[in-house]
């Protein structure tokens, strides 16, 4: 998605894949394969770079140190990638930052987690502070046995974090995007909707939004960018929540990447996320992210039963000729992302219908 | 410009380069590179392909005939192609068709083109019917002699092309796709402003232009590329021409394939002409033409004394958030097409001064 963008600036994008299969090498000109774990490999095609990215936060500490000693810049960097790496890391930093946040403590023993559960008074929410992604380790538990296994790994140095689990109206995501030279640029608030713990739908921007609210949102995700001195596209989480007295809001979890809540924009804003990213990782000057159309409601593709995506397509696109379809070049696994589809216009209800008829077509679930 | 769209919709794009510098193998993960004219390497490239097209009409007709020998799909097709590529065939088939053109005649000496300017009293426009593009092979005469050169080697056989010089009011472009099965869609009719001879505005839609003439224009386009035949996207360049009684314009050239003129709708409208062109070449259902703004004005950047596009446009994209910059990956050549602007919005005067002055910045002609 960041190929069509970068060949419109005539900016040279490379890629290195760990996989001849995977999405990027079979679009991308410049696109070398191998593992990249192989340190010498990374320094080597990130000598040949002007600035080098990431597609995912996890990317290993050795990896960064051997990019950051080979001088090569790279944005966003380390110090900022901590933050979306490291959930215990992000509440910290967070929490000294004054930035709403749910109740949270570390936990290394099963006292820590009974400790905890008394004084919220209510079901916690666990996580492995590394690695997770789309519910992936992540635990809502009412007791430390649920834990266990976690916990024998933990210890004070590398504890667990442990949340309230936050009673929300519904969840929103603020998206900025924040160039080495501190210029910022910031999308509307949207509303996100997450099936079993995966984005499967975004309303921008988010409806009935109290004015209020979206610019203390939109504040919260300026402001943590430049704190944490971020560069190219952060997506902050967030729980809406029913406090009259209080922001708010809730920040869940923080993403330093083009983020699925984001996806929207390369059909309905001015300047769509991929772009952007790159402006940002270049520090060019941003563009406008302006929406073009009063809503864009996007709905997530994730694989089911339909092994072949192009002539299932097909159907849509004769159906609906706005509907913009995006893939992403994977193959069908039951539940993996592969795609999405926007559609953009002044009725929110229709779109909706439209967004969501195309994602269930292509996934399988209805046959007409 | 093609790739983008072709990633996103999961479609495979392979080009075939004549040199590896050429713009699309320095972007596009397909892209053998060797000289078109081989006919065994063209053969060998198509048939890894589902379907073939062109981003130019100047294919050789024995490469058109190679092609369709091994059995590969053409879209569009070498008979569609002939009326791109020779226009007096053009000429020929658009007058049976009863669609509005200038007078024109074949001549194959002096005396054709003697009384031919006595017949229409007037500057004659005398054209190669073959390979012309961009003002070339195209000269205003006022006697023969200023194309004895042309004459010297034409014959009844091989005729040029005679054309009176319209007085026109400005130049509209229509801009429809179609695909195998019969599918037709028609972006709005546009204005475009030239100078000399080279496309350097577009103004989509056209303004102030009357609905009657805009429907008979856009039906025109559309008959045009039913009775030729014509697969994926087709540009009709006409005249403005000042006749009450008449249908107000006459068609001036043909081009098949997405188009200068169509340059404005990767921003303006919902599917632009490359996505569109993909989807007819390919027989998917088209994309909706809709306008995404009142207005979007495109501005062509020709080379000029700027060697390196890059730092120059970090000016405008800070000057101007709403810039939408394409570069084409083009060496800077004086007068070379290098690239277009796109700006969307609601006032065309605003718009057509962001747009020119883009374009003058990036061709050097002005320095603030």
């Amino acid at each position: 998605m960041t190929l069509g963008p970068a060949a419109e600036l005539g900016i040279t994008l490379s890629v290195l894949a760990t996989d001849a299969e995977d999405p990027a090498p079979l679009v991308a000109a410049h696109a070398p394969v191998g593992p990249q774990a192989a340190l010498e490999r990374v320094v080597e095609f990130a000598r040949h770079c002007d600035v080098v990215t990431f597609d995912h936060e996890h990317v290993p500490a050795d990896v960064l140190e051997a990019i950051a000693e080979a001088g090569v810049p790279m944005h966003p960097g380390p110090k900022a990638l901590r933050y979306a790496q490291d959930k215990l890391a992000m509440r910290v930093r967070l929490s000294e930052l004054g930035i709403p946040c749910p109740r949270w403590a570390s936990a290394s023993s099963a006292a820590d987690v009974t400790a905890f559960a008394a004084r919220i008074g209510g079901p916690v929410v666990a996580k492995t502070p590394r690695g997770g992604y789309d519910g992936k380790g992540v635990r809502v538990i009412s007791a430390a046995g649920e834990v266990g296994d976690w916990l024998a790994e933990a210890s004070e140095a590398y504890p667990i974090l442990l949340e309230e689990k936050v009673e929300f109206t519904r969840e929103l995501a603020v998206l900025v995007a924040r160039s080495p030279s501190g210029q910022a640029a910031a999308w509307p608030v949207v509303e996100t909707v997450q099936t079993d713990s995966i984005c499967t739908e975004v309303l921008a921007p988010a409806p009935h939004l109290d004015p209020g609210l979206a610019a203390a949102a939109t504040e919260a995700g300026l402001r943590i960018a430049g704190e944490l001195g971020v560069t190219g596209v952060l997506a902050v989480e967030m729980f809406e929540v029913p406090h009259p007295e209080g922001p708010g809001f809730v920040v869940n979890e923080l993403a330093m990447r083009p983020h699925n809540s984001g996806h929207w924009t390369m059909d309905g804003a001015v300047t769509g996320q991929f772009e952007q990213h790159l402006r940002a990782v270049l520090d060019l000057p941003l563009g406008s992210p302006r929406l073009r159309d009063r809503w864009t409601v996007m709905a997530n593709v994730l694989g089911g039963d339909v092994e072949e995506l192009y002539s299932t397509y097909r159907h849509l696109m004769a159906r609906d000729p706005e509907l913009r379809v995006h893939l992403y070049g994977k193959s069908v696994r039951p539940g993996r992302k592969l795609g999405h589809v926007n559609v953009c216009g002044s009725d929110l209800g229709d779109l909706r219908e439209r967004a969501q008829h195309a994602a269930d077509y292509l996934q399988g679930v209805i046959d007409e």
